[in-house]
């Protein structure tokens, strides 16, 4: 397997890191995750733009990354995955620099590490629907920032895992917020409801484009704060994201979604998102 | 130089990390800094009690690293540091694993890495008085564990610097909680008043020390809340912490704090840390 990092190819176990890297020693870098299906890179610019919002928010010395999209498809190419469902994975850090909370000096280079692996989608899962839990929303204050501060995420993903469920939603002083990597949709009387952007939820690409599906297929969409209890009468509740796509949730807290099976309103999405995401 | 990884002492730009570890790819390890006194490590045994908190609040497979204070001794012995002032710095991350929200398996060795290097105290700052801004405390509801998830700190850290000032103090709903690298003491009335620990403070371990003090040289303390609008208004400001040991605030917000100059509960604390932080 072939990787990326900062204007190089390597094998994978040839990459390595300084442990100076502000990645490794203060989480202080962003990234991302493109789906790649058959060798098309799924909404490859939104990417981009996300990853150069994190860069300004963070006041990085570069906020333009524009190599990356072809960076990508080298990985996708380099690795055989052109024929195949696939992930790259983008990693941006402050780079390397003697230990100190003061940012480095402005002409040290970000590091960029990228890989891209083979993809197995839960074709189940998306068919039949999850199981998911309730996790307290303990992350800083700047979700809107896809950055690699991950702990709580890695924490509630893996109490959801043994809990027996596949994905922890996060609730903040009663409210949903998001999923630990997906962001939450709700169905009631055949109204979308999904919390609306702030600087606790992060923008999530699918959820753009599911919301702009409903858009465009006249599927009426509220944007507004969701409470705990609302999550509970949903008649019907859904994941949305890079790898999950379109996820029924049927139980919540081992109680389940109205009669427990993934509901019309989302199949209906599952079939704009699938007629959408590779371009005939 | 020579630093610790996983077993074996290295030169320094020998260490290299490898990108799929959970320190880099996600922030997900804990870090101390301990600081010796021409070879006297200050309070060893409390930063090695708080790797084992961190540990645990974080779920790590293992809680108990005591090979550490004898590679923290062995890094200021290969350093030369033992009759100098020299900080090791230490952090443990959960590992290295293909990347996933996941815990890795059980099995998997934590990655631990230290370093050591001369230190130089800042004096005058200690003398004399430093200046602080505000931030907003923007980090996550677990300070109280020592992790590597420092991008707030930084950004903090950052700010008060382009500001001209030497540190920041997070304010937290209206309410100080500690500062972007210390914790935060008041004086009022001769009398020491500081947040009591939650879980959005971390338990500095000069903190500890010098309320330790103040219980045996009679000085009262009152551990309570202390609101934005009452530190402009203190007799005395102080940060403590292992690097600042005891430095008094003289300027917030470019406001002066009393008249400027560093007070005499401040002066008695320093006198009292110094007399106590190398053992006779």
């Amino acid at each position: 397997m072939e990787s990326y990092l900062n204007g190089e190819y390597f094998q994978q176990e040839k990459v390595l890191i300084s442990p100076n890297d502000r990645g490794f020693l203060m989480g202080d870098g962003i990234y991302e995750v493109v789906r790649s299906y058959q060798g098309y890179m799924f909404q490859i610019d939104a990417h981009m733009e996300r990853l150069s919002y994190g860069a300004k928010a963070l006041h990085f010395n570069r906020l333009r990354f524009d190599e990356i999209k072809e960076i990508t498809r080298e990985l996708i190419i380099r690795n055989n995955l052109i024929k195949k469902d696939a992930t790259v994975y983008i990693q941006i850090t402050r780079g390397v620099a003697d230990r100190s909370h003061l940012f480095p000096s402005a002409d040290t280079p970000l590091t960029i590490y990228a890989t891209a692996k083979e993809f197995f989608p839960k074709l189940l899962d998306i068919k039949k629907g999850i199981s998911a839990i309730l996790y307290p929303d303990n992350r800083w204050a700047r979700c809107d920032i896809k950055s690699i501060n991950l702990i709580v995420n890695s924490m509630a993903h893996q109490h959801a895992f043994d809990s027996g469920a596949q994905e922890a939603i996060f609730i903040r002083d009663g409210y949903l917020t998001e999923g630990a990597h997906t962001n939450v949709l709700m169905v009631n009387n055949q109204n979308i409801i999904t919390p609306p952007k702030t600087n606790y939820i992060l923008e999530g690409i699918t959820r753009k484009v599911v919301l702009s599906l409903c858009n465009t297929h006249k599927i009426p969409v509220e944007e507004r704060p969701i409470s705990e209890k609302e999550l509970f009468m949903a008649d019907e509740l859904i994941i949305v994201g890079t790898t999950v796509e379109i996820t029924p949730v049927i139980q919540l807290n081992q109680q389940l979604i109205k009669d427990g099976k993934p509901g019309p309103v989302t199949i209906k999405l599952q079939r704009l998102f699938n007629e959408f995401k590779i371009p005939k």
